[in-house]
């Protein structure tokens, strides 16, 4: 390997990226095992509710405008349609669709969503290249490990400078699930990786607007394009990530290795996608929780309440505290609106967030009792709420609704996960067609290809 | 606009995006000046000698095989060839040829390529909506400007980080060459760039590599996508580089919009953009010059030389200055090789940067007598060589090789171009054909399409 500072190493020996591709390779090899496999197929079944839902916001259907007006060789399925495109484009559009509500899960290794981006690679280059689901799943998971083990080793520092980990980050994912399933040797795979980091792009500055849902399909894209540019011999470093002005120093301050040994503690990088269950921020789940749970304990009305103060990490800071949200988009990323809807008992699926919604006399004046501060030492997710009432009671509750790495109840999640596709499908497709979805995707490693998947998927 | 750190405004008079907006809309409405439009067609045919000759490259051979595997209406013309395909794609690909050589241009102000990134998108934005000749030298010429502006804000701090400006900086100059030419309003323009923005990418840890072609391409291709959504109503911040989180805190430190005017001084950004003769990083060419001004000093033969010293701006460290390169591609980063031909009076166009040229023992024994060393205070591109003899000769030379922005004679800039062009393009199409593509881009500003051009310029 050969170091653009003047260093010269045939090979650095334990390098993050040769590390970062064993590891790949390794799940490629032996697949997954049988807790990872639900995680998995959950995943998927997360991802075609809320990318077919998606495919109706204003993003998704641009996006595919644009697509359609490029063409493409009819390699890829359009979800939700039975327009085929290619790989690349696929990818960009069903990313987009599927990051379009924010209803899709997060890493909570990578503080980024992983499977918007990962899953429209891994399904549209394997349709492309007639992969069986088995080999679908197993390239995922491969994609969702890398860019939890990149996620991990970033830190926190990148998103604090205004990095969208969604973007940065993801589009290492998408590679190696690309790459996967072209079945790269290790030297491609390195190259891939490199090829992803000076592709790697997506700024938190786009936060509240279709940008966001952008970050998303670009690196959903290009990692496609690193893999199999790699393949074909496209020469890069071996080292891209960690190479002196490579990804790490320019998008971080620091290479952590011990916290992706610590953090991972031999578990993939599945274990740590949590899914959604509200459609807004991940950083505002918690205050829905904790609020509901308040509620729960005495089911006080509007006009009982004189403030109610959320507690939350620093990051919350540009990243889900906008004060006064009046598009839907913006209240996603109002910890104050999203609170609101809670403490009204409205819902807080993409009903919750709609323009006119935002501008609710009733859920502005909620909005405006509550208020938002930063502490240190809190747990990733965590929010603490303080609801102080008229009659001089204080209820505090304090529920992370982003669970924990390990999941006692594995196959309750993947029916819940279920449930999630079968509320936002059936309207799409009808109530028969979404449960045979669920019944091919919770079979999928037993598919022999896309095809029966896609057909149920297209909207009439 | 709202600002995603709490604080809102309708709009921010005087932001940086409006300003930059501004300008570019003014020379979409404009036009440019004798001196422009001479500039600008100067460097249509340096672009089109460096793309035509760049398309054997094996970058741009593989990145080809991909766009083919993915296909495409046919719309825009895979330079060279007789193929046409997606707008975004024949983007990505002509970049990725224009800069596979290193023989395409530099713009002083933002110390990045400059046309190898923006005339591609151009071309194939133009192609495909039927422009003329006019509309796209004035889109090339926008965009060139608003590189240049974004450019000179962003400052040396983030190439120094290791971002490759050609890539980060480029996206905005295809975004607003496509835009001028999809005819965006000053609302789509602005959300273009905010788009533009977060998908800003590139490296300098692939220098060396084909990686660094990628980054010009994928700043073609992604511009285009930019402001197509962006006409399609795709929302986005109207302030993406300015705003907090935005493009210019992760990839900068400041938004110098004081250097801005003392630099550009009323100019526009094509008055920055400077050709380059010798196939290697720009930041090597000045020791080229003022190597061959020694040797025309006193023609020293290899045997006399004790030791050549070149002394550098800083920024050479982690940009050229590789020490012992293996491959061509290595080479043309590599003051001390690049010296080593000009000592050896080895031509210094792509045949002096082959994988085997970088072995030859001569080349390697001259390059060993050559040391790098660096100083604050020069001048941008400016390269100091002092040359030791044997007989206690010692020869100073300090030629920069990278003019001024005032070139005095653009006439002679233009048939220097046209030289050039012809020397890459008379093996590849013949000498009678080649002149007919000088004859019609030389009278760009009258030609109805591009159809002549691209016929003129298919590789048999």
């Amino acid at each position: 390997m050969r170091r653009k500072d003047g260093m010269t190493a045939t090979h650095i020996e334990g390098s993050f990226t040769n590390r970062l591709v064993d590891d790949v390779q390794a799940i490629a090899r032996a697949g997954l095992s049988e807790a990872d496999l639900t995680r998995t197929k959950a995943a998927l079944i997360d991802y075609l509710g809320v990318a077919l839902a998606g495919t109706s916001e204003e993003s998704a259907r641009i996006a595919r405008g644009f697509v359609e007006a490029e063409g493409g060789h009819p390699r890829s399925t359009l979800i939700g349609t039975a327009t085929k495109t290619s790989m690349s484009q696929a990818s960009l559009v069903n990313s987009i669709a599927a990051h379009a509500l924010d209803l899709d899960d997060t890493s909570i290794f990578v503080g980024g969503h992983a499977t918007s981006v990962i899953m429209p690679a891994a399904l549209a280059v394997g349709e492309a290249l007639g992969s069986t689901g088995q080999d679908i799943l197993v390239a995922y998971s491969a994609g969702v490990h890398a860019m939890s083990v990149v996620g991990l080793a970033t830190g926190a520092e990148s998103y604090a400078r205004g990095f969208h980990n969604t973007g940065t980050v993801g589009v290492f994912g998408s590679a190696v699930a690309a790459g996967v399933l072209a079945r790269l040797d290790d030297d491609a795979m390195r190259r891939a990786l490199s090829l992803a980091a000076t592709q790697a792009s997506g700024l938190k500055a786009v936060f509240g607007t279709m940008g966001k849902h952008l970050n998303a399909g670009r690196a959903a894209a290009n990692g496609v394009f690193a893999a199999f540019a790699a393949k074909e011999g496209f020469s890069a470093p071996d080292d891209g990530i960690e190479a002196p002005r490579g990804y790490q120093w320019t998008h971080s301050d620091r290479l952590d290795v011990d916290r992706v040994d610590r953090e991972l503690a031999g578990r993939s990088g599945i274990s740590g996608v949590v899914a959604k269950r509200h459609a807004c921020c991940h950083g505002t789940h918690s205050a829905v929780e904790s609020i509901r749970a308040a509620k729960a304990l005495r089911d006080f009305a509007d006009d009982e309440i004189v403030s109610v103060v959320l507690t939350a990490r620093p990051i919350v800071r540009g990243t889900c505290d906008i004060p006064a949200p009046v598009t839907g988009l913006e209240g996603k990323f109002s910890l104050r609106y999203v609170s609101a809807l809670a403490l009204a008992g409205e819902p807080t699926t993409s009903e919750g967030f709609t323009d006119e919604k935002t501008r609710d006399p009733r859920l502005v004046a909620l909005r405006d009792k509550v208020s938002v501060q930063v502490a240190e030492g809190m747990s990733f997710g965590e929010t603490r709420v303080s609801v102080a009432l008229v009659d001089g009671t204080r209820i505090d509750t304090n529920v992370n609704a982003i669970s924990a790495v390990e999941d006692p109840d594995l196959d309750a999640h993947l029916e819940a996960m279920s449930l999630k596709f079968a509320d936002l499908a059936d309207p799409l497709i009808g109530a028969d067609r979404a449960a045979r979805v669920v019944a091919v995707a919770r079979d999928f490693e037993n598919v022999a290809s896309c095809d029966e998947l896609n057909g149920l998927l297209t909207v009439e």
